[in-house]
């Protein structure tokens, strides 16, 4: 079977969309090696991006993520933050993408996420051994890129302009979706009662 | 509609199993709230410990949770270790059962675990506020208990000698599966090529 995007295929914002949309399992069959071969860093912070786009359209917090297996370049997990979509107190866009590869060594795989990691999901980056962690927004939240460097998780920042204007308009708009994405109900009552 | 266990009903294992084993929307239906009022510390963690029999008799790892809301004593949320019965690389017995009360305030409940937290999950049960944590076994994994109390947690021990009698035996049985739960397949691959 021909697959829908090649070798030949441009690498568009709407073959990007695409990936980001299609089910983890389907892409292998949809989408050539070769393809995936030809994507840069920055294109899979764009697929990350875009499914933080995904949760925002949904009402969702926007943020997203994915792993790609470091030689194939296949991506094996992918996934976006689910505490409205779901009504889960925590299940970020990391644990999103970890929960969507599934039982792998994630030592041999990349995660690409749209923002910085919450201490929670960072903590279990270097507990699962990922060997190296991009993240795509180190304006709107940082800090755990030290703790991941020191347990020896390579670290790349590469600022996505567009998914820093998304999560920023986010912030301004749900504030108290937010607070609760990062520190749970608890901290928004505290901070209404303040 | 009389319910299934009220007052005059005995607290006995097999009350304690059918706790476990009901799904959490359906026990305010089927269990009367002065019964639930009756359960000590000590009923509670009997239900977490056997959510993670129940973990265990599915072939997944033997830790469970549930959180109780302080004042009514409802369970608001319960479940167990999906490793296997998921194929999950990190949905542990808390965040099973965070996951399963949603968003609530959570610093008005107390988590029952059957086994002392790992440090991803130590430093998700502080950072969405909960006020009481009592750990089961302190015996086969402990140590966050420091962190959870630095953080203003209290932390009650507990010991239930049936939990750790079965933790152990499961880590004797599947030392790799063990492995894997808390440090993923990556430490598993490390240790096999040592």
């Amino acid at each position: 079977m021909k697959t829908l995007l090649n070798k030949q295929s441009q690498i568009t914002e709407q073959a990007l969309a695409a990936i980001a949309h299609m089910p983890t399992k389907s892409l292998p069959v949809l989408i050539s090696d070769d393809f995936m071969q030809g994507l840069t860093d920055a294109d899979f912070m764009r697929i990350a991006v875009l499914l933080a786009q995904k949760s925002y359209d949904e009402g969702g917090c926007p943020i997203g993520a994915v792993i790609v297996d470091n030689s194939s370049k296949q991506i094996v997990g992918k996934g976006h933050n689910t505490l409205v979509q779901d009504n889960h107190p925590y299940n970020h866009g990391e644990t999103s993408a970890i929960g969507d590869a599934g039982r792998i060594d994630f030592s041999k795989t990349t995660l690409y996420t749209s923002l910085s990691p919450c201490v929670v999901c960072a903590t279990l980056l270097y507990m699962r051994g990922l060997s190296r962690v991009v993240v795509g927004d180190i304006t709107n939240a940082c800090g755990t890129e030290t703790l991941l460097r020191e347990k020896g998780v390579q670290v790349d920042i590469l600022q996505d302009q567009q998914g820093i204007a998304l999560y920023a308009h986010f912030r301004s708009e749900k504030p108290e979706q937010d607070l609760e994405d990062w520190q749970g109900l608890s901290a928004v009552k505290n901070k209404i009662n303040l």
